[in-house]
């Protein structure tokens, strides 16, 4: 029995997941049949509420959110779910430990949508002082065969630039990178592999090519752990996409093992930042376009002009006369979620919709937004010096090593 | 296509493991119905010619016995079959780099059973110079549920002791235990995994319990490389009871890929050293009695005296006139394999079948060799150190880590 104050009755938190597989047959078939999120999958028209009673997690009612350090993200509804947040919010509350886990699979260079999280988990770290963990998957990407070791560790070595330009207080924040950090992550995946069947974890990520990717989600599970592992039990939040909610469920359950001395990591649960091109999932891989980290003022206007899905009419009279849909406009939710904090906001969804603002306005005012946010990481990553020495204070200790293996009743064999 | 000087055929090796295995439709009722070795379970009178055979493995002809370094074991037929065993002789005789890899689970105290494959690895670095390379894998005792990690670090840092007293050469030796290791072995493992489908894990080793132990084969293929992967290319050998071949056969196939700089590992497999009460393997979990490395010589004797299954008759009378039968004295046996290096031997067994020598005579032989051979063991193991210092020798250096990483393509991340 988990001694954490849980808010799941009989099944567990994979149960549930199982069902909501589409392999699974006790699926509901009409539901399935709308759309499809599973974290390998995000298919049809995504009712986000259905979804949330689907995978039985908790709104992001009202008081919750105002009880939330304010950021748009989460003021705005992009983040719109969780699990146990609020036990994360009395420890922010209350000045007690707690714990932000955000990490990064470096399978390619990182565009805006992978380093939106790690800004928010660095304004909640400054308004509540929360511990930041950063694991980067590079044995997973390996796996999942999105490249060789070679590339993927200078893949690896750029995202981490990228990572330290958030400047995240390292005196608060943790690093860690699979294969560098596998004298902890190692030991720490094969103490919780104890708890992990080839069922489960078939039920959940279904068939797995390999044996090293049916391993991984106790690898997973060591990352979201960690900090408590460190640093003792403590509300943790694992801020993801609401797809990638069946991962956290997995460790949630592995947590609640009576020999851990942790409690189930919290999730904050976000809607899918759309593509530039539309509706579904950003992505660096495949052809969609997407705005690089590295991208120059000229680059992202173009691609925000080439590319982006506008919410405007045919033509100009018709949009003057009949007004835009700021609700399906991409850089409309760009916007809203991130980069535009004040009143602001309103004036231009009314604009928009009165038709006194125009697709190429609308554009042209996120392509400010977006490039000063860019000059201000790419200045911050400029001025990075040589990665292993910037990287050092942000890297566990020696002695948080050694605590956090034996708190997982995993002493070193030589002490 | 591996460039290894192979006898193998269309076929892969683990195709041929799969078709051994219990679980397997195509396998021989009949052939089965007599005897079942696998990894997992030993069953029936083995017929140790049919098992070559139908493991597809190269018998230990006159010729290559007489090629290898002379040693009771390998003279006497202990070990009696092989793979790729020439390519190791040819290095060995040469002068060029050759390796034996020579594991340990540490699921409790180490018994007479254990060590004796150390003795002989440490034997054939004397006279050929061999590298011996010891992995332990306390990843796998503990995901095989046979202890927490406390009880199995216990249990690893004891038999680390019994390891060092064997005495090694430590400029040729190298000591891996998993855990400790996991730097090195982590990444190693995750590389080889690629290589490793859930349906070739599941063929030869069953469905296992958890995803660590689905793992835990890339662990086992890291072991069985990484001579090559630290030193480059070279024959290596890997002494083992015959059972435990369908780990070899896995890991050779995955050494059969292109793009590793690796040759197939080679076997040198051994009939069981049967239970002191009778036929079968000798254990030291169970309830079967057997000679720890720990016990005093009164011990010893007690041990022996109260439970060796002898091949003598019933009554002295019955002995002295049907003579008694070394070819099941289990007493026998080990003077055979292990004890008796001299020609003393043939007159024991012609003593023994004459009736002159008796069962409690022969045990009295036994206990004599057996408890000289403890002593020496016990007073090196005595002479040691705090184990870290003594260890250390024998630990992979900083540079050899790096070049094995390389070697396998998983250069480090941070240089």
């Amino acid at each position: 029995m988990s001694d954490s104050d849980d808010t799941d009755h009989d099944d567990t938190d994979s149960d549930r997941t199982a069902r909501e597989t589409p392999t699974d047959p006790t699926a509901n078939p009409a539901d399935e049949q709308a759309f499809t999120v599973t974290p390998y999958a995000v298919e049809g028209t995504i009712d986000y509420e259905k979804l949330l009673e689907r995978f039985g997690a908790e709104p992001l009612t009202a008081d919750r959110v105002e009880r939330f350090p304010d950021h748009p993200a989460i003021r705005r509804g992009f983040f719109y779910a969780g699990r146990d947040v609020d036990r994360y919010l009395e420890a922010a509350e209350s000045g007690d430990p707690h714990a932000i886990v955000t990490g990064r699979g470096p399978s390619g260079p990182m565009h805006l949508g992978h380093v939106l999280p790690l800004y928010l988990a660095k304004h909640l770290q400054r308004e509540t002082g929360a511990t930041v963990y950063v694991p980067l998957s590079d044995d997973e990407k390996f796996l999942a065969k999105e490249g060789s070791f070679e590339a993927i560790g200078e893949h690896t070595r750029d995202n981490l630039r990228d990572i330290l330009a958030v400047g995240f207080d390292p005196e608060r924040t943790r690093i860690v990178v699979d294969t560098a950090d596998a004298d902890l992550i190692y030991p720490l995946a094969v103490r919780l592999a104890e708890y992990l069947t080839p069922a489960t974890v078939e039920a959940v990520y279904g068939q797995q090519g390999t044996v090293g990717l049916q391993f991984y989600p106790a690898v997973q599970a060591a990352h979201l752990l960690l900090p408590q592992l460190v640093a003792g039990r403590q509300p943790t939040l694992v801020p993801v996409a609401i797809d990638q909610d069946p991962h956290v469920r997995v460790c949630r359950d592995v947590a609640a093992k009576e020999s851990l001395p942790v409690e189930k990591p919290g999730a904050l649960l976000g809607r899918f930042l759309p593509s530039l091109e539309g509706p579904g999932k950003m992505s660096s891989s495949g052809d969609a376009p997407s705005i690089g980290l590295a991208d120059d003022p000229e680059t992202v206007a173009e691609t925000i002009r080439d590319h982006a899905y506008t919410g405007g009419r045919a033509t100009l009279e018709e949009h003057r006369e009949k007004g835009g849909d700021p609700s399906v406009d991409v850089l409309f939710q760009y916007l809203r979620y991130c980069f535009e904090p004040d009143d602001d906001l309103e004036r231009i969804a009314e604009r928009y919709r009165a038709g006194d603002l125009l697709s190429g306005e609308l554009k042209a005012i996120a392509i400010e937004r977006i490039t000063d946010f860019l000059a201000a990481h790419q200045r911050r990553r400029g001025k990075l010096d040589e990665l292993a020495t910037e990287l050092e204070p942000y890297r566990l200790t020696d002695a948080e090593r050694r605590r956090a293996l034996e708190r997982a009743g995993v002493p070193s064999i030589l002490g």
